[in-house]
């Protein structure tokens, strides 16, 4: 079978990609010797994350719907690395309770004592999430909430998390190998602090994939939490983590109208095909909805400049006019992804293909909470 | 069961609010006798858009599945408003075979002769789309090339249709009746056009809920699509299409954590559960990433600012210091959408309502192509 069998739009997934990308990460992680915790936000399907399991510590999850479905799926050490609340532990508790090795995340006194009330009925651990750049939730390093937060949780005390959300607003290497040292420091230097005061953590987990990428020190770190590498997208091809033939997966989708005068094509994916993610607007590169690339995954000069619900508007990125007798209608073109775990969000499942265009095999994946 | 009872983030739907948009949309169309053919992408659910079908000539889709859909839960008469192409049309001959009355949407010779080549397998017609502002597919009006389609089309052609997208960018109601005045003309002029060929159009659709809001003529028009009426949203109140109060969906969220000291709530509701639409961002009224609301749906000051994942930064719109003792870890809050269709999207259905807050029942929709 091969892509024209199928029905555009859909999302489709190299494996031979996929392999490379997790191969690549995990030789990086070795050479480190810190294991990793895969994150499987971005893939949400254990027919995907399966091979990089191996050497892993457990996997690393956003939703408690993931956590659900990794341990359905055979995966006990799982950490639920978005905040807790009282109205999500029996949840977390009844899936402690039927054997999970469950991680929870509290950046509060009030989330932690929400917890700790519970604690006696299950043995769930729960770490601290530290914030290391400004950007979303955390407690800062080395403070006396972070000390006092720890206490109050007692015996689920488990360690420290962070996540270095600020390497995507680097544009360089080296201020990504910064954010990836505050990153380290800001989890590994706390973790001293609750040491002295004689409260070891277990975990001390770091992760983004630009910072995993490029940092260059690890020593503290017991673990290292990744999702989008398993893909990568446009927003890692500017960041430098990796290049356009890296990117495995696309959206499969066909010509539908030509827009001659306007010097466009429309195909069928809008935006409920390629989500409305627009990471690449930040970078001097801005691929619009996605880069497009021909039937074979070549890339071309076009972008998708503009998107309705079912209807993507493509131009060439230089405005130079399209060679329309090369895109008859019905033509299927590959639209690579701004942000992997948006796109691939808006689809119920992959097509699996191998580098010729033949699909191997569909694999479903998760959505919902 | 109240909204305690819920996990979140998810989808509420008051089915108060969305009687009431039904209801008005339908009157104003009645008083201009011009019946609906209600556009069902918005809502994916046929428990949202049954009470829709009363008095409406049939339903608009934007995918084959939802052709299939709407076909499976009754309704016989179907326009699928996206351009065919070849792939396709097996699909929409499997289900006119099955006794659906389908209306397939072309705007090239090519994608005409794909459809005219297999007319005598099917009696599914077909409209010719019409350009109306520039935005995106069909054929000039009164060209040429509509009547050279039509022409091709023979005894499938069924009419024409048009959609202003354009609307969307007005900025006053002054300007959205211009547009609506310019969708009409588009069709009404060129069916004028085909008839003097003695070509009869025997459907001449627009629709916008922007122009269907706010049109003022809608003679030679023989039906009117719109969908996101039904459950309004941001973007449509800074249109002037509604009131907040108006607006049937939220997303249930609950604060996770509060960063006191850069005056944020932090949510679980991040662009998973909201969409990364910023529909709003082109306005005057910006609404970052969603208006938050109470628990019990009053609006407060407060916007979605930013979004990760699974994690939304509630910040106030005037800067002013949050009263953190009114937001404990847990509290729930209620969040507007920018774009009802790509918020929709991201969930597999609604939990709907009562004005208490009391929970009527689940309705689940449809996702995927």
């Amino acid at each position: 079978m091969t892509l024209a069998s199928l029905q555009t739009p859909c999302l489709l997934l190299s494996k031979e990609k996929l392999d490379r990308n997790l191969a690549r990460m995990k030789a990086r992680m070795d050479s480190f010797a810190v294991p990793l915790r895969p994150h499987i936000k971005t893939a949400k399907s254990v027919d995907v994350y399966r091979p990089a399991l191996e050497g892993a510590v457990g996997l690393t999850v956003s939703t408690l719907a993931e956590a659900e479905y990794a341990f359905a799926n055979g995966t006990r050490d799982i950490l639920y690395a978005v905040g807790m609340v009282p109205a999500k532990l029996h949840r977390a508790l009844a899936l402690q309770a039927r054997g999970a090795d469950l991680t929870l995340t509290v950046d509060s006194l009030d989330a932690a004592r929400g917890v700790a009330a519970r604690a006696e009925e299950s043995a769930a651990g729960v770490v601290i999430e530290i914030d290391s750049d400004g950007h979303r939730a955390g407690v800062a390093p080395k403070s006396e909430l972070a000390l006092a937060i720890a206490r109050v949780l007692g015996p689920s005390f488990r360690g420290l998390m962070t996540h270095a959300g600020g390497s995507y607003e680097c544009r360089s290497v080296e201020a990504i190998r910064e954010i990836a040292e505050r990153e380290r420091r800001a989890v590994v230097d706390t973790a001293a602090m609750l040491a002295e005061a004689g409260i070891r953590p277990a975990i001390v987990s770091v992760g983004s994939t630009p910072t995993a990428t490029f940092g260059e020190r690890f020593d503290g770190v017991t673990e290292i939490r990744v999702g989008v590498y398993m893909f990568q997208d446009l927003v890692m091809v500017n960041l430098g983590c990796c290049a356009i033939d890296d990117i495995a997966i696309a959206v499969l989708a066909s010509v539908i109208g030509r827009q001659e005068e306007r010097n466009w094509l429309i195909v069928d994916a809008g935006w409920m095909a390629l989500s409305r993610d627009r990471g690449t607007a930040a970078f001097a590169d801005d691929y619009g909805y996605g880069l497009v690339c021909d039937t074979a995954g070549r890339p071309t000069d076009m972008i998708v400049q503009s998107c309705n619900q079912e209807h993507g508007i493509v131009a060439r990125r230089n405005g130079a006019p399209i060679d329309f007798g090369k895109f008859p209608i019905g033509t299927m073109l590959r639209i690579l992804p701004n942000h992997a775990c948006a796109t691939a969000a808006q689809h119920g499942g992959y097509v699996v293909v191998d580098p010729e265009g033949e699909i191997l095999g569909r694999w479903p994946r998760l959505n919902g909470w």
